[in-house]
C-alpha cells in the first residue's frame, strides 16, 4: 500500500479496510487529495481479497467537504483530453469496485464529497453529527427531482434525520452506536464469498447505476460553470468574506453565508 | 403582461412572480383556464429578469382541480395535428422554463392539476388544507408504482401528510407557516444567479425528467378514454348526481362518490 | 379452474379471485408450485370478467419463501432454449396482467418469493407479522440502490414497518385489521370499469417497470449463481444446518444462521 498524507489507510483484516479523509481544518477536497484518493482507490480495486472498504474521516466535524475552489487550477487533468476527468475516474472505480463500500458519515459532507458517498454503495450517518448539503449528478436520484432542486439550489445544510427520510443515506444511527454497527455490518458483507458479493453488485448495478456518460459530463459542467464571471465573483466575495471570519466559521455555517444576500435584500 | 380572467398574476419584484389560479366555485381546469394559462406560462418563459414563480390559488379549499370534463369539447386544440396538445406544452414549458416554479398548496389538487402541480419544481402543501388526488404520468415517478396505482385506480384522496411521506411533496409545513416558507425560499432562490439556477435545473432535469414524448402520448390516451362509452356512461351519472347534491358536495367528497358504486354492492 | 395442490384458489365473486400459497410448513417455492402458479396466473390472465386477484398465504408465518434450493434440478424449464424461463414468465404475465394484483403479506416473505411480491401491483403488510429478506431484481427500483445492496448482501430479515419506510410495500397495516383493508381496496378497485383499470395500469407500467430481458437475464443469473462451487457448498452446509436444527427453527432465523460465520469469526 502506497503511503498518503491526506488519506489514512489502516487494515481490519485482509477482508476489511478503514480508509479516512485527513485535510484539516475542514477536509476540503485539494488538488493532493484528488491524486492520493485516485491511486488509493485504484489499489483497493486491485486487491484480489478485499470485500469490504469503510471510509470514514479523521478530521473532527467533518466527514468530506466539497471541492478547495480557491485551487481550482491546480486540480489534477488526465493524461488525454479524451480520458475521463480523475474525479470522474475515481466516483465510477468505486461505483464497479469489486468490493463493498461503507461510508461512515460523522460530520458534514457537502458538493463532491456529497457526490463521493452517494457513489459508495452505503451510507450510515452520525443522527447527531451528520450534516449533509449540495451534490448534482447523484443526490435527484436517491431523494427525488424537487427535494434535489430544494438542497441543490437553495445550498442549506440537512441533519441526518431528514437525510435519512429522504433516502440521502441508508440510515441515520445514534453517533455512540455508529461505529459498532458499521464494525459489524462489515464483518457481515465479509463473510459471504468475494464471487457472490461482487455478483449481486453487479445485478444492482444494471438495475440502478446512472450511466457513466453522465457522470463525465456532469464533472466538465462543473469545471466550466466555474469559470463563469458570477462564480468568480461570488467565489471572489466568500474568500474575502473567509479572511474576515475564517474558514471555521464559514464552513461550519456556508448555507447561512451562501443565502446571506437573499436576507439583506 | 396580459390581463386574465381565471388566472391572477402578482410581481413581488422583478425577480419574483406570484400566480394564482382563480376559478370559483371549485378551480375546475376550464377551457379559458388553459388557454390563460398557456399565454401566462409563455410570457414567464420570456421574461429575462425573472427568477421564481410560486403558484397559489385565490379559491378557498381548491388549489387546482381537475377538468371540467363536461366542457371536454371545448378545451383549445393545437394549431396543427402534429403540435403538442396545449395542456402538454403547458407541462414542458414550465418544466423546462428558465426559472423555479414553486406550488404552494393549500386546499384539494386533483387530475390535471395535480399533474401541473407535480411538473412544478418545488411543492409545499398545507399540512391541514391540502388534500391529494390521481394524475397518471408524473405521481408514478415520485411515489412509486404500487403507491401510485392505489392512487390513481382507487380514486381516493390523501392528506398532505402521507403525501410528504410517498414523495408526493417536497415538504408538508403547517398552514400557519406555509405563507412564510414559501416567501422565504422563494426570495433565497432569487438571491443566487440567474444563470446558475438555470444550469443546476437543467443537470437535475437530465437525471430525472420523463421524455416528452410520455407526456404527449398520455395526454392523447386521456383524451381518447374520455370518448369510451363506458367513461361518457360514468360521466353522465356523475352529472345527474352533481345535480342534485351540488358541485361544491361532489368536490368535496369525490373519493366517496366515485366508489360509491363498490359501497352499494 | 384447475385444482391444485400447493395453491388455494377461491372466487370471492366473478370479478374477484383469492389465490393462496400452500406448501407447508415453511411455504418454500418447490418445482411443483412453480408448475401450478404458472397455470393458475396463465388462467387468470385469460379470464374476461375478472377485475382483482388477491394473493395471501394458507401457511402460519410464511407468505411465500424462497426457491427450495434442494431441489434445484427438479424446476420445470421451458420447451425451447429460446422460450423465457418458466418463473420469469410468471413474473411478466402477472404484471402485465389484466387485472389488479394485490399481495397480502403475513408471515415471511423472501428471495423468489419476495420478487413475485414485488411484481404484484400493491402490497398490504402486517405490521405485526409480515417479515422481508432479499430478492435481487425488483428490489433496487423500489428502495433504492443503498438499501438494496443492505438487503441483498446482508441476507437479514426487515419488519413491516421498515418495509413500509423504505418504500418495499405500500402500507404496513395492523394485523387485525389487514384482511378487511384488502377486501374493502379490492372491492373498490372491482368497481370501476375493466377497460378504465387496464389502461390506467398500463399507462403506470409504462412509466415504472423494468424491462422484460431484465427478469430473463436476471433469473438465468440467479440459476448459473446456484452451480458455483461456492454456493454449492454453502448450501450443502446449509443442508447439513437444517439436519440438526429443522426448516422451522432455520427458516424462523434465517438472517441469523447465513450470518453465523461473520460472528464466529
Amino acid at each position: 500500500m502506497s503511503t498518503n498524507k491526506l488519506i489514512h489507510i489502516e487494515r481490519v483484516n485482509e477482508e476489511i479496510a478503514r480508509v479516512a479523509f485527513a485535510n484539516p481544518p475542514v477536509n476540503l477536497i485539494s488538488p493532493e487529495t484528488v491524486s492520493e484518493l485516485h491511486k488509493v482507490v485504484t489499489e483497493l480495486c486491485n486487491d484480489p481479497k478485499l470485500k469490504v472498504a469503510v471510509f470514514a474521516s479523521d478530521v473532527d466535524d467533518y466527514f468530506y467537504n466539497h471541492f478547495d475552489l480557491a485551487k481550482l487550477a491546480e486540480f489534477p487533468t488526465p493524461v488525454s483530453p479524451e480520458a475521463n476527468p480523475i474525479w470522474t475516474d475515481i466516483v465510477l472505480k468505486l461505483t464497479h469496485a469489486p468490493f463493498i463500500s461503507i461510508a461512515s458519515i460523522r460530520g458534514r459532507t457537502r458538493g463532491g464529497g456529497n457526490e463521493l458517498a452517494l457513489a459508495m454503495d452505503l451510507r450510515y450517518a452520525s443522527l447527531e453529527k451528520a450534516f449533509f448539503g449540495g451534490g448534482s449528478e447523484w443526490l435527484p436520484r436517491f431523494i427525488g427531482r424537487d427535494r434535489a432542486i430544494e438542497a441543490i439550489l437553495g445550498s442549506d445544510d440537512y441533519d441526518a434525520q431528514t437525510a435519512e427520510r429522504f433516502g440521502w443515506v441508508t440510515r441515520a444511527i445514534s453517533d455512540d452506536n455508529l461505529d459498532a454497527f458499521v464494525s459489524v455490518i462489515a464483518k457481515r458483507f465479509a463473510s459471504f464469498d468475494r464471487q457472490a458479493l461482487i455478483g449481486a453488485k453487479a445485478q444492482i448495478n444494471r438495475a440502478t447505476l446512472p450511466k457513466d456518460e453522465d457522470f463525465i459530463s456532469s464533472y466538465r459542467e462543473f469545471s466550466a460553470a466555474m469559470a463563469w464571471p458570477s462564480v468568480m465573483e461570488r467565489l471572489r466575495q466568500m474568500g474575502m468574506l473567509v479572511g474576515h471570519i475564517g474558514v471555521g466559521e464559514m464552513e461550519k455555517n456556508l448555507g447561512y453565508y451562501l443565502g446571506a444576500r437573499s436576507r439583506d435584500k
